[in-house]
């Protein structure tokens, strides 16, 4: 098409030439299975892609072939992200913690041709083999020292591949709408769906994200995703990190572990980093018990469930961090909401509404556009009240599931998120509910969240789960399952006695269970679907 | 075209709808000929855009029609802008201070169809109308109160105009390649030509230019744009602070009035600011002479020609405040490179390698691809010292100059900037010259700006330009005039003895004329081609 301005394509290759041009020299350290500080530059990064490039033409890969990785965040996973995707090949990533069935599902319905495997992963994927006929061989990402025996049928040895090649490599031109990458939903609420993000979805997601009321990605900073690259492309930081020159540090297998987050940040002056409300809980244990500080930190983001108000105070009070919360999807390659920066009016609020505005999932970056809707589909007005289900449209938004029958968007084209929220009169949002999670009780929802939260505010409640069950006269009751602490000991009246003044009358769960453990989900949240399967036949004590 | 993510199209329209959304309540302040502070918010700005595109409506234009501005920054049009562009019209933006000929020549190749005019520049329009025959009528923008008389033909007033419409419009769907705006370049080396953005060239730049290490906009700023919005969209803020949520603070006709600018920062407590060298010479001088303070303000951007290391030296030390230099063009939308916040390794370096380096244009924005070649078209090493013909490419850069005959692009698709710069292994550009003012002597380029600032750099020297003049050895040599500050003397040999040891022996001017005035063009620059004119009959002394 013949526009006035270049109609230049919007391509990771393009951010690729950017980061190794102008930033480098500037530092990738990683922890890996066989190095436990490894170090090098964009610019040895960039290079040894294009060796891997010539690696997957050898290996008879061809663009629109799909690539898999059973991957942690480290330099060599980084290198495999651009080599696939800049070859015009699709880069799908897989969760290792998925269940083997959900494992088996995803690399076929993915069409996998090859696996990259980290070393940690290699005896997995041995027991799962099988399961995935049509994937022609397996690279495991070490080098020849630390090349393991395996059953793995054709195995390679990605150092080894790598040191056959030549640096040279030209990319292929491609369109901006080429698929770039695949990955799977976490399955919280049914089979993982897979969704293929392209050049563009990629690079748009990049710019919006480093606004500076976003990630505020710069030059100047030292960043440390632990938000894992297997999912949603470890929300775009191993993108945003070399277009923007800021260093990028990367824990390995060591994801979870408080001990080496906290080496990291301070060996390497992070100081903004990303992750999962659980890896934050990690960290503040770790560095209580140790006396530790984290002065390089500034601010974190947290996101992919709702943000504990403990997390936020103890990392602003006690170690001077900020933390932004961030609301996404796989579908939404993940950024949708963020509560970064705020306009001068909640600056200015008393303290403790300010808190509260801050632990919102907070208001949609630029290119997100958003509404909520009752059940008739009609918009709710912004008033900080009305919950109703979130719509998004969007250039980072799934516009179709890969290999999918069903319907994806309505039909006036807006994807449904299946979460439930009020928007304020400022644009924050604020998550009430899972659509298939809200109690729907005499014709008002409640919203199970919210409860959960009321229930593990009690200082005996380790954790708290609530699910609507079947009632003759309300149509669902809010059921409470409740672990405590261990030790501890509470009656099922004290517990229901807890909610009295703090929600409405109404919303008080109707029964209390004491329970051992809850499910959860590879990306550990609640499996609400799997809790009300296991109490398919519970029926309410006083009817 | 059926694509895995949605292909949302990036149009000025989402832009808006955004900002009305999230950051409606932010206000819009503004000094107009017939208000000294006008204040209102984004929500009105943009419900009176809606009345305005049905005021355009009204007139019987059409989507791709032109309507030109002849305006200062200032609400009114900011929502001319939005109102023209989101019709799927065109915001043709006339410099009022071109030379006659250059505004004939432009409305008439722009084919301009109706005219908004502001308050003070009606007499300059009444002037020249004759010379517009195709304008079908003129919107003078004022209220009823302030109307004038005017012998204007089909004069309407704007506040009358939208008084008699609706606050509902419903946009037009635009395909993002819609052409949005079209701005003249300011025909420094030759006639204007015309650079026609779209919606997607626009909304991309607006993207780049917000990231932490450009203008780094946030919605805690406050932005004054004194860059004039009739060249090139006032660099993108009258969209950036939109969306992003700053406010947006406009200086309207007093865009040169130290006082007015020093009063606007302070009392509306201005954070961030953008302007050419001669606003920031202004404004410093207001505030020595009065001993005023801009403590609000933290950061400022110079562009258009090279900045002063005075005005960088004074802002910092003196006022607090950190000048970040741009460097770009009206066919790059316009920015190129930034000098922003810096990597580690420059800021490591010692002081005075720092300044120089904080001097330098800036290393290329993410989405511009950059080469300087030589004159065989071969690329030259980034290394500090090679300087080369500046080339770029990308999705805000010129495809085609709107009806124009020549060839925009060279073959292989990249644009040639006109301009010689040298890149350091950082990603630093340093501009030298224009390729049209560069002094070619004995086959090797000696720069005329260097030159310029060492002669500026001569306390009894005011202003100086150097010019290239045929010379039968050497093919060029420099002709340097100066204008001495008022009440000073200098001999030509003294003024040439200050080059010694400053410059290479062989570039030190051949001659030296002191001159009262040097010709400018109509963005202030000095105008060589004039300057090389009017000598055109100049020899050199001893030959
Ligand atoms: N900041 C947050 N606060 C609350 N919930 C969040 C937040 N961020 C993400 N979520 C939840 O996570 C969901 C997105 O998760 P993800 O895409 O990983 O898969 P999933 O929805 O859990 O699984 P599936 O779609 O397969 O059921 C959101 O729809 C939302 O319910
Ligand atoms: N920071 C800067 N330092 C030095 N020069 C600059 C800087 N920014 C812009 N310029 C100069 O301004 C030019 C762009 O100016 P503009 O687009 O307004 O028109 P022009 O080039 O002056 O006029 P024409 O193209 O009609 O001759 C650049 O090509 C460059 O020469
Ligand atoms: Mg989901
Ligand atoms: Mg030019």
């Amino acid at each position: 098409m013949m526009t006035p301005m270049m109609n230049t394509q919007l391509t990771i290759t393009s951010l690729m030439a950017h980061a190794e041009q102008i930033n480098g020299s500037v530092e990738v350290v990683s922890v890996t299975a066989d190095n436990p500080r490894h170090r090098y530059t964009y610019r040895e990064a960039f290079a040894r892609a294009r060796q891997l490039a010539n690696v997957l033409q050898s290996l008879g890969l061809e663009q629109g072939d799909t690539v898999a990785t059973f991957a942690w965040n480290d330099y060599r996973h980084l290198e495999i992200y651009y080599a696939v995707s800049c070859s015009g090949m699709i880069c799908h990533t897989i969760n290792p913690r998925l269940f083997p069935e959900q494992i088996e599902y995803i690399v076929n319905h993915g069409q996998d041709k090859w696996i990259f495997v980290d070393l940690t992963m290699v005896p997995l994927l041995e027991s799962l083999q099988h399961l995935m006929p049509e994937v022609k061989g397996f690279v495991v990402m070490t080098d020849q020292a630390h090349m393991p025996e395996t059953s793995l049928t054709n195995a390679k040895c990605y150092e080894a591949l790598l040191a056959d090649q030549a640096t040279e490599f030209s990319w292929p031109e491609l369109d901006e709408n080429t698929p770039s990458a695949l990955c799977y939903t976490s399955g919280t609420t049914g089979n993982p769906k897979g969704v293929m993000y392209t050049h563009r979805s990629t690079l748009l997601h990049c710019y919006a994200s480093i606004a500076p009321d976003v990630f505020g990605l710069s030059v100047k900073d030292v960043a440390l995703p632990i938000v894992p690259m297997f999912h949603v492309n470890g929300w775009g930081m191993v993108y945003s990190a070399p277009m923007t020159g800021a260093k990028l540090v990367m824990p390995g297998p060591k994801m979870g572990c408080g001990e080496t987050l906290c080496k990291l940040i301070n060996e390497e002056k992070v100081t903004v980093s990303a992750g999962v409300p659980t890896v934050w809980l990690a960290l503040l244990d770790y560095l209580k018990k140790t006396n530790s500080t984290i002065d390089t930190l500034n601010r974190l983001t947290v996101g992919g469930a709702a943000c504990p108000f403990t997390i936020f105070d103890d990392f602003r009070n006690k170690y001077g961090v900020d933390v932004q919360q961030g609301w996404g999807m796989t579908e939404m390659n993940p950024l949708g909401t963020f509560n970064g920066n705020a306009p001068a009016v909640v600056n200015d609020m008393p303290a403790e509404q300010y808190d509260k505005m801050r632990l919102k999932q907070g208001r949609p970056v630029f290119g997100v556009e958003m509404k909520i809707v009752d059940a008739d589909n009609k918009p709710l007005p912004w008033d900080g009240k009305s919950a109703g289900a979130v719509k998004v449209r969007g250039p980072w938004i799934i516009n179709e599931y890969y290999r999918y029958d069903g319907q994806t968007l309505d039909d006036d084209g807006w994807f449904e998120t299946g979460d439930v929220a009020s928007i304020d009169e400022y644009g924050y949002m604020q998550i009430t509910d899972r659509v298939k999670d809200v109690i729907k009780s005499g014709g008002e929802w409640i919203s199970s969240i919210e409860l959960e939260n009321c229930a593990v505010n009690h200082p005996k409640v380790a954790e708290a789960a609530v699910v609507g069950m079947p009632h003759p006269t309300w149509s669902e009751r809010p059921l409470l399952l409740v672990i405590l602490h261990e030790g501890e000991t509470l009656s099922r009246e004290e517990m229901l006695a807890w909610f009295e003044g703090k929600v409405a009358k109404w919303w008080i769960p109707e029964e209390c269970l004491f329970v051992d453990a809850l499910p959860h989900t590879a990306t550990g949240k609640l499996s609400k679907k799997d809790i009300r399967a296991e109490y398919a036949d519970f029926s309410w004590p006083n009817l």
